[in-house]
């Protein structure tokens, strides 16, 4: 179905990116995901591409767009590709609204256009070792100097997507003991910079997908930041990171939705290319009758990525609605993702063939960004249970 | 979220059926299923209401409406309240589109103003026993009389609904043999008066749902039909009737959605007011996941049928995107249905509770306007496949 | 595969069984379920026929067998033709148990010749409006008279199976308060004559499936109850119902089982004997698949009834083995007998082919003897969660 | 529910094999994931340990063993453990029974003791780039020399499991041309000394799962094989293949079923251990009702899987019952280990919890042994379909 989400402007920039990653990402992609990360010189051609500094105002160096849909346009042409930018999506998608949103003056002047040019790649570190998504049991600590210059940091990070190549990780952070009557109260946000002393990066952690980009431990041992690097106010972190969640999960959901058109799209040629028993693969009944379930699932993904779209770009996206669009995609997506991996075969488990490490890769989406538990009990509040 | 196909008209009018619904409808629901079709007088209170001429044009006492979006609102509305209004929805939603397109002057001013009033009940015959979904084996004859004035229709029809309470049916009859170069030729749709002689109506069947809306096995011995009763050409049913499935899938599609969305409020509802072991049911957390699951699934379904909706109207949908649609919705009302009434307990198998026809009148839509299976098959042909 | 679990004695009993319902049951059943309920008649001669007493000792007019195994036979055969015995299962399987462990000799001698012969035909009424699985608080009392002699029995009851026909109710009944540390205490079992003045059947209720065995609502209003007609110790019905759960649950299993067999079976025929475009429907792809993954799950739930069928028999079956083994059956029984109906086309919808029945039937399954909620949390519970 | 299959000797040899996976696989295991094989070494201790000579008979050094419930303890302990033997399975499972069944006298006296020691690993090569399941489309060529002492192979395979450390490979060429009324004829099967000319081991290919063992691509050029390393008779290959399928499947299926047995175990031992939000996750309903649910269907897998084994210990296992085994057990573990997977969190897709691992595992036992849908063929195949 003819889609409407997208204007004249939308479809070029997808066509720049769509040759970009064809001339600058398809040919290393295998060396990349064997690595473990993408080189730094990819970020440092992202931010020539401009794709960094979209939604960045034009006074720091950005293009000042206030759209979603460019995002989503780069999320569906690396889903497209089978390919990822590495830790870019945190860069832009995690880490840039904090800055857009709640940075000072100062800090947008010295921060923005290094972000923009991908000279300063950015990560975040929320979770702990042993907390998972309940972030009021944080532990990490920033105590303030008694000269009052800078925060004391301490404490440990899990699972921080681009932690390794960052250059500046915003860590949330205790500066204050929860209250009684507030669990959420104390904690803060520090933009911390990675060469600091006392600042290491733990262990890699092998994952089972998402292999081209790190996830990294993170420790902090009397790691000093300065008080000008605190975003925002101090104490108010868990305002802030509610803030985001809805764009966050839509692009998690736009994700869904386009690596499992994508799977349809490798499936398909696998089978008109492949024969057995003499036969092509695809003029099977199962084949068409699989693929046609797949083709319908991927359809309704778009129409529900593509009206949530629309209500973010209004601002009418309420944190239930993308709760239902991400578990809704999401699930819907690991069930195609698998019947088009079945499709190819013995090929389909060869991590040479696109559609093992998208099998991979998608499993985590159920899980970042909230579960599909935290997204079902967003959803039954919505209803009033 | 927020839904964008239905203007202020639309509310109007779906308050208006919504009022008719509790007043006119639901308080003898009941009654009407147990004695297995609506009574007359609710055609003619349609009729009345101006239900039946939505898309008729004015000079033919119609309101004169192109957009399919009224139609929608009494699929909703039908299905929010756990009713039907018989074989009203194959009076409009299945005949009216043929005798609009392919009736010609004299057909549509003798039949349309008593069409819209209800005093003339239309319902269509295709199917016969033993060829299901294979129209082209269809063994029905309307033989052309020596002197040309009539044919001579001779077979047997099964499945029709509102076949027991219609004026007039569509019958679908070769009037010529198939040729070897082409199965489908020879097929001509007769306007048949079901007063005729020789017109008799067989056994009515006993569904496993739809208890409300009667459906029938037509025979005919001789029926003599005057040619003045024969829709469009001669020999060109076949391509008639492939005209108006995308709609007509279309209106299933969004019956299956609104079917899913009441479903959720009644299982709402139930464990909102129920308890057990001296909690509310809703407050279980498998009732608040199961309901947000079924929540995130109707969103879905919601987001399909309002973009296939706007694409019918702007006569864009084509039968794949219909029959994916269809597909689709259909296969997850089932699920969503499913798991609603298990929320019902014991009383979801009462048939007391709308949740338990619903159940059973669902089953319906994976079958009838082309199978599950038949909807794979047109999809995956739109793929190339 | 070889099935070991059933020896030459079943097998006899097993063709005893099927002969009757061909020559006994099939012919009329359509009738019967038109109706409601199975003729009087058919109880006298299943009681004829000795399905009664199988479990009944010797000098009662049993044949005192001690194994289940010929109850699983009568389910399989049941289900094989698509039939039920009306209220039988409930006499033998619910109300039989509690007669044989806590009746006295004098209720045995009075109650169990009858029982056998079908002239006393048994029901069980535990269920209240409003209480659902929650028997702790059950509603209706029964107070001792002051001079000993008899209980005053006032309350309702509901979804009583087999409670039109019945000639005795087992009726759970307060005859002390609950005590604030023992909720479950003060219940007791008293085996009300139906012809008790005061004793009252409601509503029949109109369910989803199972039309030919009748469910009553049942209301007492001072009936007098011989306190020789007490089941058992007072206060203590809460311990029995518990007691015979793990048969009761293998039993519906065991349906569930019989039923997906016999569904595949029925779409076997009928993909076999029907032809569309000209092919056998048998012939295409989709239609192997599908009934191969019901054949699959059909081998499946044969290998655990019948593992659990042992067990029951060596005294073994634990209560989260049973419980395990419904949740399993049953979820998996809804799945294949709904390919199996898909497999239909729209004959499938129609109450007159035997698999319409079945889809309605089969709902229920989910539900009575415990709902999967309550099974889930019995096995969760034996997990040590 | 208490198993029969097992006797006190399996359960000692049990005890020895979890013993020696603790001590001696366990501590390694992630480096043998990370380098893509197991050493050498694990190969001669697993011969000490007598696991390579447990169905050959004494006098070539094994143990004379009939029973394949062994085999089964293995599959279940490495599964329990979350670990693999590397190409020990292939070895033993698909080699050994070729050698066993067609090997002749000297044959088996020349290999077999270096077979059961570990010296001599095999592995076995069937499929070739781009014939998938369809061997006789295969093109690899083995030409008798004019001499008659050797053949020439030529040709090239693909995905073969252990075949970069074997040191036999049993390999499927064709001796002579298809015959027009015989596709399947003219194919032997070649034991390949690995150390020949002309004989390559290409790539390593990376696998979705199963790290630790290696699968690899081979490349036959003129490699001279000696008419003494012929296996059974020359143009039957194709007959014996069939041969051990059935033993092989069930195969697979216990390790599905053990997989998911261990599956449960770790999840629950996860969510006991694991707060969020203040709470034990075990404590959450959903916890225990997913938990429940993967019970009951690893009991069902645990019954079908028992059943077989004592079928095809009594020879009675038919290709259709194996087929079956396979299908049911395999599509139902991808389900259980994957709630298992989402119970971890984001845990769950780091690869240092054996959760991930068995993830990704576990998809290739619905490709290997033949894809789900060539089970699905075998199954209706043996229903008349």
């Amino acid at each position: 179905m003819r889609r409407t989400v997208f204007n004249e402007d939308h479809e070029a920039f997808r066509q720049t990116i769509r040759d970009f990653i064809e001339s600058e990402v398809v040919p290393y992609y295998q060396e990349w995901q064997e690595q473990g990360y993408v080189p730094r010189d990819l970020y440092k051609k992202l931010g020539e591409l401009g794709i960094f500094g979209i939604e960045v105002p034009e006074e720091y160096g950005g293009a000042g767009e206030t759209s979603f849909k460019f995002n989503a346009v780069i999320t569906e042409e690396c889903a497209r590709a089978g390919v990822s930018f590495g830790g870019s999506s945190v860069h832009t998608a995690l880490c840039l609204p904090y800055i857009l949103k709640y940075g000072n003056e100062e800090q947008k002047k010295r921060w923005l256009p290094h972000f923009v040019s991908g000279e300063m790649m950015t990560a975040i570190a929320m979770t702990e070792p042993g907390t998972g998504s309940d972030l009021a049991g944080m532990k990490t600590t920033a105590k303030l100097s008694d000269d009052g210059t800078h925060y004391v940091l301490n404490g440990a990070k899990t699972f921080i997507t681009g932690g390794v190549q960052a250059d500046r990780v915003l860590v949330c952070a205790r500066t204050a003991p929860p209250s009684p009557d507030d669990r959420r109260g104390g904690i803060s946000i520090l933009v911390v910079d990675t060469r600091s002393e006392g600042y290491a990066v733990g262990r890699k952690l092998d994952k089972l997908g998402l292999r081209a980009s790190d996830t990294a431990e993170l420790s902090f041992t009397d790691v000093k930041v300065p008080v000008e690097d605190l975003l925002g106010e101090e104490g108010k972190a868990f305002s802030y990171l509610g803030q985001n969640l809805p764009q966050e999960r839509l692009g998690i959901a736009i994700g869904a939705y386009a690596q499992s058109a994508a799977a349809v799209r490798f499936a398909h040629d696998y089978v008109k290319e492949r024969t057995v028993f003499g036969k092509e693969v695809a003029s099977f009944q199962n084949t068409k009758f699989v693929l046609a379930d797949c083709k319908a699932d991927v359809d309704a993904m778009q129409a529900v990525v593509d009206r949530a779209l629309e209500a973010l770009d209004a601002d009418e996206l309420t944190p239930a609605d993308a709760a239902s669009a991400k578990l809704f995609t999401t699930e819907l997506a690991a069930k195609v993702i698998d019947k088009c991996l079945q499709l190819h075969g013995g090929y389909g488990y060869m991590l040479e063939y696109p559609i093992a490490n998208m099998y991979a890769d998608t499993r985590v989406s159920r899980i970042y960004g909230g579960t599909s538990e935290v997204m079902r009990s967003i959803v039954a509040k919505s209803m009033g249970l």
